[in-house]
């Protein structure tokens, strides 16, 4: 198949697909979701995104329709349906389907699956990126479905020419970007903000955390703000597509950019760990 | 028709309608709504909500694919092909179908409406209340489809057998409720939250205020406590589908209740007006 859509056991082709006007994803963005890449039919971090899909499922108390291995089954066995084994593989639940009604509704979860190919093409030249303030709801630790803020943010960097939108609350301290988390290095370390109810913990950020490990490289997991960006050694932001982007430009100037040697380290080490896995 | 749903000119029986997985709502919950009553096949305040419907999509630039009179128009239609006038019309729009990407897709905005029968029953009996902080975005003055904490906020409400939870920002300020205003009476003066970014301006709450005036009660457009609230004479919730509530207890206390003159004196005139408008 060239773009595969799955919806509670339905296959087809992606833009043919429909869903039921009654899932609860219509009426309130009601569900959590995970996506991530996939190399020559391996999908990459796996049980790291699964075991995330479920912890986020778990604090809005949305039961998936599924174990964790089955659902790690299901997703093996939709790549192999695809023409190409370079893709994103994109999962989220939902919270069944209903009339819509505030309050839980009887019945199971949904499950969908989207599956759309993507060679991931990893660069170490660097982007630009704009400031925002983070208008967000106090849940930016689960990766749910409600990303209207996020949409606005990333729409602004766009227009500005712009890879990532950062995001800061109150007294400019930085959280994350529109899609990606943000970290700073500055006189050789690695600040990245801790894992609180403002970010997602993201797994590329926790890999690259523990490519700061194996390279000796000190991790701070404080909060830094909007002028520790703008004053830092390196820029990186991170997201699962994307796993590990230098930047240099910030809000129109020029920004990061002093220790290429440790961005280098750290670049090489995350796409040698994503070439070895998917190989 | 028992229960319709419409997408973008398709017409169905509610539970039979698909819609596309690409939809934008299935990803990012991308989309604005309204929802409101009608009876005998008049459509209760349709000018007001639909204004509202276009002042939302504007903040967040969606385009609605038609203008307000053509938007009228459809739902005057709609509601004459159900087999009883008195139903919840819901109509909202979403940013178009596309790949999953934050960035605002090419092409048209999604029109969908619902009809599904209800016939409001007024009632004067009080229900129960409880609080919970308000972890939602800053973007409570747009009536979007992200409304995850407002699902997880009623769901509290519903397991603790009360109406509706209260919520509140730092400093017990209180905002509104999962899916209503709130407003409280005290010393004979109205009170009710500004309309900020931290509340809908609910269509229900203007036409209390209007009520207030004509019936000479003094309105104040003020921030108040949890504390004011469980200390108050009165308290009274409004939504679109249930414009005029009485509260009696907060969090499992007694509260409100001490001035039944001013409560009914609001609650006949706002039904009085509805039925006179739906005669």
């Amino acid at each position: 198949m060239k773009e595969l859509g799955y919806y509670n056991g339905r296959i087809g082709e992606l833009s043919e697909m429909m869903i039921p006007m009654a899932d609860r994803v219509c009426w309130f963005g009601d569900g959590v979701y995970e996506a991530h890449l996939c190399r020559n039919y391996h999908i990459f971090t796996l049980d790291e995104h699964v075991e995330r899909l479920f912890k986020s499922a778990s604090m809005l108390e949305i039961k998936i329709p599924m174990e964790k291995q089955q659902l790690k089954d299901l997703l093996n066995d939709l790549v192999k349906r695809m023409d190409t084994g370079d893709m994103v593989v994109y999962y989220q639940v939902t919270r069944g389907s209903g009339k819509r009604n505030h309050a839980f509704p009887e019945g199971d979860a949904n499950l969908w699956v989207t599956l759309t190919p993507k060679t991931f093409v990893p660069s170490p030249d660097p982007v630009s990126l704009i400031t925002a303030e983070d208008t967000r709801f106090l849940h930016c630790n689960i990766k749910t479905l409600n990303l209207i803020p996020a949409v606005m943010a990333n729409e602004r960097a766009k227009r500005a020419g712009c890879y990532e939108c950062v995001l800061y609350r109150p007294g400019y301290r930085v959280t994350e970007c529109s899609h990606s988390n943000v970290h700073i290095i500055k006189n050789g370390i690695f600040y990245t903000a801790p894992t609180d109810l403002l970010i997602l913990p993201g797994i590329a950020r926790a890999h690259l955390i523990q490519a700061c490990n194996a390279l000796g490289i000190p991790v701070s997991e404080t909060p830094f703000t909007v002028d520790d960006l703008k004053n830092a050694d390196e820029i990186i932001t991170s997201s699962s597509t994307n796993p590990c982007v230098r930047a240099c430009r910030v809000d129109g100037q020029a920004a990061g950019m002093k220790r290429q040697d440790l961005f280098m380290a750290l670049y090489e080490w995350i796409m040698n760990e994503y070439y070895e896995a998917t190989k």
